[in-house]
């Protein structure tokens, strides 16, 4: 039995006490050890990392491995702990570390980005990249406990943040109603403070999520995936960043949802005008994104999918506040709601 | 929760229904395939690998992984199957390869030596080998179910069973009195006779002390390391197989259990007169091994173990049939016994 409800110990700054800093092994994304010199200097095992997806390729991870080896000068065994120390890849990366090295030594998560602190730490999906491909190899690991620190978080600035609420208003939409109110109500907060006050809420909507099908079995995981169906395709195309990716992502999918009359227009006014009030309309509209061909929509969603032309996409539509409903479509039904809205161009 | 007893299924040839040979990827050790080109021949994705530790190597997997990757061309998803079909090191690598390729693919192990029939390919144990570390990274993931085919593992002739016997003679030692005994009754059988009629009972009564132990948390799987600690060491000094390793492993750790009183005079005989009249006796005898220096051996001990020279070593003793006792030793007691067993000398 794997426990996927991770504890989840909220601290202002890096508790004293938690560790056996003779004993534990700290990864830890090299930016964030310059900022805060002070947590690696108290673990004597300490293998830092660059952070990015070029740290989760299969290719350079037994180079990792051995390097990691090569640090402990005393016999490894599975009650040795493994602290990561970072954003989304670096916990991927010490995630899947943790769960082959012996198979399996114990893990503890302390994200240092918004996103992974709210989404990829949580749910014990971990994931290495073969070739360009992302997240071809990995295991269901869950941490035994996430670390959430307030001065860690509050670190990354402004822009960090904005990315962040995009899988915060995914998840608040999706669990239960008075979620989404909650987390719009003081629009006018900066939004570090916003999604510091909603962080343990959204982590336990999604864990509940995770809880019903941990194994990505039952298809009700898939629900996680909403809005991020055109944002991968956005974040490849544009090369923007994975949150803002996100929320662009979540308006196609609440425009498509409105438009073929699954849910109201009165809510989903109200959604776009909360975007509005938080400032993350003007955001968005900052980029002036040059429409993509239709082509090359197609290659994208087809590659992030790995699913061949003639697939259905299990698209998440919203019905309501706190109710997403997973829908196959066909890829031409995708390409010419695309077409659509206005993010691509026949030829 | 994840199932550890894999279902059985005993087969004169190898089966003409069970997979679906348009979807399922076979990985098979190239010198069975030249005995039985058969088998490849069914599936649509076969992956021919050379059997062995390099097969293991974790510096090497990267490339088996985009390799099999490449092979695939559909979509892949976690209900494809990977059937592996070999030995030990086929096993421990399919395995491991099955249990990390989209977070998990199904798994059924097809043994082809009697050593994995009986011992590896149970208990949900894969590895692979960091530099010459054996086992360093690995997942527990047990395969559905494991093939027990006849012709198959008949092939291999009769220097193999007789190693096979070492691993089978094991489980039956720990296993209930009555094992032992039923698997000594007829000697004069041929050894691949025996380990046939006796292959299911051996594998349930691995399974039995898996099951209660699965992920190794409470010491009780360490039961199935008797006759490993010194068999290890053999294995590496003299390059001699597994099997034949084990087997010598036994009459030490026996003969140690009789002499500091643990296990009586009268059943050491028994057993000692059973290995005689099965002629396993005879055939450890041809070998005459010049004994080895003690500091070899602590040297062997420490890396097998991974252990520093003040730790202690968890040994499997034997206090009556079915009746292993795991004790903690020092290092110097064991070079001690090892020393009057005759296997090294001083300086």
């Amino acid at each position: 039995v794997i426990n996927f409800a991770s504890q989840l110990l909220f601290y202002e700054t890096f508790p004293q006490n938690l560790f056996d800093f003779e004993k534990d092994l700290l990864i830890i994304d090299q930016w964030v050890d310059q900022q805060y010199p002070a947590i690696a200097k108290k673990f004597k095992y300490v293998y830092r990392v660059q952070a990015g997806e070029s740290l989760k390729s299969l290719t350079a991870f037994a180079q990792h491995v051995e390097a990691v080896l090569d640090l402990w000068d005393q016999p490894l065994s599975r009650n040795h702990c493994v602290v990561s120390c970072g954003g989304g890849s670096v916990g991927d990366f010490s995630g899947f570390l943790a769960s082959i090295l012996k198979r399996g030594l114990r893990l503890v998560q302390c994200p240092t980005t918004w996103l992974s602190a709210i989404d990829s730490a949580h749910g014990g999906k971990t994931a290495l990249n073969v070739k360009s491909v992302k997240n071809q190899v990995g295991t269901f690991y869950p941490a035994e406990s996430v670390l959430l620190i307030k001065e860690l978080l509050q670190q990354q600035g402004p822009e960090r943040a904005q990315e962040g609420l995009g899988e915060l208003i995914k998840v608040a939409l999706t669990d239960q109603p008075s979620f989404f109110h909650e987390l719009t109500k003081n629009p006018e907060l900066k939004h570090e403070d916003i999604i510091w006050q909603n962080l343990e809420r959204a982590i336990q909507a999604k864990n509940k999520i995770v809880l019903q099908d941990p194994f990505e079995t039952k298809g009700l995981r898939k629900i996680l995936n909403f809005g991020h169906t055109l944002g991968h395709v956005i974040e490849a195309h544009y090369q923007v960043s994975h949150g803002e990716s996100v929320l662009q992502g979540l308006y196609f999918a609440i425009e498509w949802s409105a438009k073929c009359g699954l849910l109201p227009e009165a809510q989903s006014k109200v959604i776009f005008q909360s975007f509005e009030k938080m400032k993350l309309q003007s955001w968005l509209e900052t980029n002036q994104f040059i429409p993509m061909k239709l082509a090359r929509v197609q290659q994208l969603v087809m590659f992030d999918k790995k699913i061949t032309s003639d697939a259905k996409i299990d698209f998440v539509f919203l019905a309501d506040f706190g109710l997403a409903k997973v829908m196959p479509v066909t890829l031409p039904e995708f390409l010419s709601e695309v077409h659509r809205q206005g993010w691509a161009v026949d030829v």
